[in-house]
Formats: C-alpha cells, structure tokens, sequence
C-alpha cells in the first residue's frame, strides 16, 4: 500500500504533473483507504470502486485540463450526479438518481477530477444525523451535515470533499473532525443542481488538508484566480477578535483557544483589536431561524404533501413552523439581514474577524450533529468563512478557529489563513 | 366558440366551482384561441393539444383540489417540465426534457391546473429575442424576457402564465403587453428547476388578466394566503411617487403618466408624497449589471466551453465581462446591494412606491426586447412590483405605472393595487 491517499490536493496534483504517479495509482490508494476504513468511519453513501478506477484510466490517458486532472473527489449527497444515486440523506429519494450532473459537478468533470462517490449528509442537509462517526473518535459526533465529507477529508480517503452550509453545514464538521473547511461567501460558487434548503442561505464549501488546494478548486469552481492566495509573503493582517452575541455559550477550552490563538497572531507582528457587535447582530440568529423555517417549508412542499411520514421529526417542526410564519415576520427577517450584511461589512472594513467555528469539542453521541450557534450568523451574513485547525481540547478532540472576511473578499481571507498558519506553526501546508 | 378564454382564472374558477363549465371546455376555448392566433402572436414555444386535453378530461375526473383546479397555465420556456421540451430559448437545448418538473410546477400540477404550454422566452432569460410580437401591434416588440408569457395572457390564450425576473423580464413585458404583471419579493417562491441567469436575482413572476387573481395563484405557490388582498375595503394607502435617478431617460408621455396617476390617487384620498433616492441608489443599477454578468458566467459556464458558438452574442458580452470582472468589483457590488436593500426599507416604510414600468411605449420591431432600466434596481432591491397597465400612449399601446411595497409586504402591496385600480377605475377586476 502507498502513502498516495495521504497527500495534499497539491502534491497529489505536482506528483501527477511531474509524471510521477498516476490517476489509476491515487485511486486504488484512496480506494483501499475507505476499504480499510468505511466499517469505523461509514463516510460514504455510495462508492462504486470500478466506477472510479474506470475514471482515473481515462484520465490517465487524457491531457490534463487543470491541476484537479486526475484527483479524486467527494461529493455530499445532497449534490446530483447524473451517473450515482442521490440520496439527498432521505428515504424518500433512496432510489434516485438525477437526469443532470449539479453545475459544479460538471466543472469538476471538465477540469478532469475523478468522482470518488457521495458522502453522508443528514436528510436534506438538516437535522437528522446520518451514519457518519468522527474518525478522531468513533463515539462522537462528526458533526453535520456534511458529515461524511468531513470525515473523508479527515480520514485521508480522499483529498477533496464537497459539503453544503445553510446554517453550519460545512465549518462546523471541520471543527469537529479537525480539517480545513472553507465556505465562500453566498453565491459565489453555483449551488444550481444541489438541492436546496434555504436558497436564500445556501453555500457549497469544501475540505481539503493543505491551505495550497484552496486557490486550486477555487479556480475550477469560479473560473478566477485567487491572486495572493498561493503566498504567506504578505503584510501582517489585521486580526479582530469577535466574541459575538452568544459568546457566553461556548466551552471555556473553546473561547480559551480562540483569545489565545488571537494573541498569538497580535504577538507575532498582526494588528489586532476586538469587534464588538451590537444588538442588532443578535437578532441575526433569530431571524436565520425564521428564514430557514420559511424556505425549507417551500422548498420541500412536494416532500411534505407525498411523503410526509418519511421525513425527520426535527425537519417536521421546521416545515410546520415555516408554514405558519406570517408575512410580518418572514419581511423583518429578511430586513434584520440587510441591515446586519451592511453593517457588518463597515464594522470589519479589510479586517479579518477571527471567533469560534464551535461551541466546544466534538459531543459523544451520533444522535445530533451538534451546534450550529456559532456559524449560523455568519451563514446569514454571506461572508466567507475559513476554518482552521489549531489545537485539541481536553477530550484530545479538535479545536480551530473560522478566520472572515468581508463578503466577497476570499482572497484577502485565504491570503490570512496563510499568514496565521505560518505564524502559529500549523502543519497545513503542502 | 365560447367566450370561456377571455374570462380571468378567478371567473374561471368559479364558474368550475359552480358546476357551470368544465376544465375541458375551458382548454378547449384556450387551444382554439392560440389556433386562432398563434400565427400572428407567435407567443409559444410548444403547445400539444392533444396532452393539454388529456389533462382537461382528468381534472374533470377529479375533485377539486384548489382554486387552480382546472384552470390553463402557460409557463414561461425557461421552466423545467418533465413531460414537455424545456429550450431555454437556446439552441443548445432544442432537444432537452428534463427528468424533472420545476418545484412550482410540482406545486400547480398538485393544485389541479392544466399545464398549456412552454411560452417563449428570450435566449436563457436574457437579451436575445425570441420570436413573439406584441399582440397590441404585432410591429412592436412585446418587451421580454417573458414575451410569451405576457402575449399569451394579455391575448387571451391563458388566464395565467408565468416568468420570470433578473433585470426586467416580468414587468417590462406587462408593461408593453398591457397586463397585471406581478413580480413578488426575492427568494419567496422558489425557483428550483428553472435555469438560473443570476441566482441572486432570479425571481419567478406571473401575468394575470384580473386582481382577483393575484391571491389565488399565491396560494397555491407560497402555501399561504395574502389575507385582505382579494377586498378593497381598506384605508386608503400612503403612495410615493419615485422618479428614481433615471427619470430623465423616459420618454414624457411615460413620465406624465405616472405623476398624472400619482396625482389621481392622492386626489381620491390616498396619501402622497415624493420618495427622492440618493446617490447610493444610482450606485445599484452599475452594480445590477456587474452581478448580473458575474453570476451569467457562472452559471453558463458548462454551455460556454461547449458551445460557444450557439450563444447569442449580447449573451457572450455579458459572459466575458463575467469572466473579466474583479474580486474587488464584484464585492463592491453585493455591498452596494446590501446597503441600498437596508436603506430603502427605511425610505420606503410602509408606503407604496409608484413608478415606472417602462421607459414608454412598445418600441417598433421585435430585434431587441426594449429596456430594463425602469426595473433592474427594483429586481436588485428584491422589492415586490406590481404592474398596473393604466392608459394607452401616443401610438395607442399601452402605458402603466409599477407598484412596490417593501420587501416581503406583497399583501400590503396587492391590497394597494386593488386600491389603486378602483380610484383609477381600471377594468382589472372579475
């Protein structure tokens, strides 16, 4: 067995440029990684190992079209696939498979990635957990609902993974099983094809082992560059501790980590200072809830009318709740988020807030996927939000931080990441 | 031949509801219309009788499930519908069904209506034309992107069709065709399973011959009710006539118009005032347009690389200029989106804005689809528009004003229209 499925996006891509390895060679490497480890880590919905090395030989005789040419790739079940089941984590859709591959997966085809397989998602990307465990610790939480991207990423059964955030679908998985996890700013990557619970919130994100693979996948998804992003020769940032509204909530090894990790940033050369959000940031939370309610009730109409006793309780009192919400309510809602999204932008201006990804480490149990308290505002918000790996708690679980920046600004936030891993010696580079 | 096609869908509906006529004669009247005009209208793009009977005699069969039950709909070409082509107005997709029916037509097929037809639309939404003429005056474009929509409602084929809106689409065509034209609020009725343009700004509309209408289609759409929307026994709503930062470019009849209708609504005991937009509101139409191509590139990224060749060449500009635009500008973009969002609420209140629809009449000849420039900030606001068509210009065509409440407000905003209609004495009722 080779270390192949071990490696970064980006060795994995210079390896393959350098003719070094090949597609075939990374696939059956990452392919008997979930072999050896699918039974603990039940990462996947659905993986055809003949399917995937079918790919990687036509890649292997093709002229590569990106660095994702030859790379293997999973996808969260909750994106369609023209050629693999699409469960969307629902009984309802157990035998479903769509006519057309989402936009983002056609990229990906086009830019030559070899599709491992769907990954674990809780039914619709809500509530309800899947099978997933975290491969840190079996008995605990992956988190959700990209749990088994996550944990693929984490896991070293792939390099790449896609995953879904609405409220704290991608960066909370990531805090919770310990990888990188970044989720663009709302709308900049395509979701059409990927199957909506609040279309209003909705983010595809990703989870990669190297800071390197970020400006990689951002270029196949966004057909742009991120200039900058390959660098940490960048001036020192200016960091800005934001404790938000619910501070009070989080683990005290949580919050510890995250003033620490902001000192040690201020220590070694960032600006730093704290931003304290006001009254009206709170709100955010409550109307995220209301938006959530209002857009899963519509989008899952025809799931509530057919099949109704086939969907999660949790998901249930969300649609119900949605149904009743009065036209005021759905109205200020959407007004608490203009205004926060204006707001928050001048409160930040080119700083790059720095504040939990999680209320603590992973929770035993894979009966609820945890808490989504510190991300959802941020979700609201649209901004892009990176997570970082830093530490383990007391448990011997993971522990990071989401670094963000102002809407649309993921170069200046993945150029920051860069410069904080540098300065607080996180091995995620390479 | 009856006169059961120049009826709204509410005297359709009850006329159904009493027993007194039948979902098949009612399609039967449609289909003999669209016979009967379809030559000069050329309003759609695939109409087969013989299914629109089938589902005619079907809805007969069945018990009443709601309003809509029974009743013809014309859906807009830019629609999935898995038992109908779906062209996206594109050559690249002269032979595409897709596997799946859009989410609002699950939600009308569920309420009984009897799917017409695919209407023309123009190339993927956006500025190509189709080959629909204005059935005021078939030399005269009918405006688009939903041409065939509202050709088809304003002539009498279908009591309903929809649309939809990222710059113009909905109300420009109600403007030029003379129809009710109603585009509600941003991310309330959801879009999956229409081809997105911009997904930020993407939002499904409809034309309707009568104001009784309006609360029976949202119903079925939104699950929920516009309670007070189907009475006028209201306070007479406060109106602001908004001139916008563009005024200046309408023709003056369109602009005599709309302060002549202003001032007959404050004459009738409405109250009035003017609603001046700063600077920052001029920002947001050069903002529409930065987001408008940068999401057009995105999402059209798959037919771009494939088929280039078959893209109209307005469409390729906007996809280059996608393709070319900034990180920074693109960001700067969505701000000015949120601020102005933020900042128009609370200009607005709880008046009614009273504006522009179109720049004036129809213009001649059926090359380009006229000029969005009356609509595009109110499609960026997310606001919700109501088209009022009110008198007929110089050439005879006709001329209107556009209704907005704040966002999500549409029943505020419908129950202002009824308002509206009854002091100007508009024949948009029954």
């Amino acid at each position: 067995m080779t270390d192949l499925h071990t490696l970064s996006l980006s060795a994995l891509a210079a390896r393959l440029r350098a003719g070094d390895t090949t597609a075939t060679a990374i696939a059956e490497a990452c392919l008997a990684r979930v072999e050896a480890r699918e039974d603990t880590v039940k990462a996947w919905q659905f993986v055809d190992p003949e399917r995937v090395l079918e790919q990687a030989a036509r890649r292997d005789r093709e002229t590569p079209s990106s660095a994702l040419h030859g790379v293997p790739v999973g996808l969260k079940d909750i994106i369609d696939t023209e050629d693999m089941p699409t469960t969307y984590g629902s009984p309802i859709y157990a035998d479903h498979t769509p006519r057309k591959d989402a936009i983002m997966v056609q990229r990906l085809r086009a830019a030559g990635a070899v599709l491992m397989g769907k990954t674990v998602t809780t039914q619709f990307a809500h509530r309800f957990p899947g099978k997933t465990a975290n491969p840190r610790n079996p008995a605990h939480t992956p988190g959700g609902s990209s749990s088994g991207s996550a944990a693929a990423v984490v896991d070293d059964m792939t390099p790449l993974a896609f995953g879904t955030q609405t409220s704290g679908s991608v960066i909370r998985p990531a805090a919770y099983c310990g990888v990188i996890g970044f989720k663009p700013s709302f709308g900049w990557t395509d979701f059409t094809g990927a199957k909506h619970l609040a279309a209003s919130l909705d983010t595809l994100g990703y989870y990669v082992r190297s800071l390197d693979d970020l400006p990689l996948v951002h270029a196949v998804l966004n057909s742009d560059a991120l200039p900058g992003a390959e660098t940490t020769d960048i001036a020192a940032p200016n960091f800005a501790l934001c404790r938000t509204p619910v501070w009070d909530r989080a683990d005290e090894c949580a919050q510890a980590l995250a003033e620490a990790t902001a000192d040690r940033l201020g220590n070694a050369g960032a600006g730093l200072r704290t931003l304290d959000l006001d009254s009206g940031f709170a709100r955010v939370l409550e109307a995220q809830d209301t938006v959530l309610e209002y857009e899963m009730a519509r989008h899952l109409a025809t799931e509530r009318s057919e099949n109704w006793d086939l969907i999660a309780a949790p998901t249930q009192e969300f649609i119900r709740r949605g149904e009743d919400c009065s036209e005021e309510k759905i109205a200020d809602a959407r007004y608490v988020f203009d205004q926060a999204r204006a707001d928050f932008t001048k409160a930040l201006g080119d700083d790059i807030a720095i504040t939990l990804s999680a209320p603590g480490e992973a929770p035993k149990g894979l009966d609820s996927t945890g808490n989504a308290l510190f991300n959802r505002m941020w979700t609201a918000l649209h901004v892009p939000c990176l997570h970082l790996p830093v530490d383990a708690g007391p448990q011997g679980l993971p522990l990071g931080v989401t670094l963000i920046a102002r809407k649309g600004h993921e170069q200046r936030l993945v150029a920051a990441g860069r410069w904080a891993a540098t300065a607080l010696d996180l091995p995620l580079f390479g």
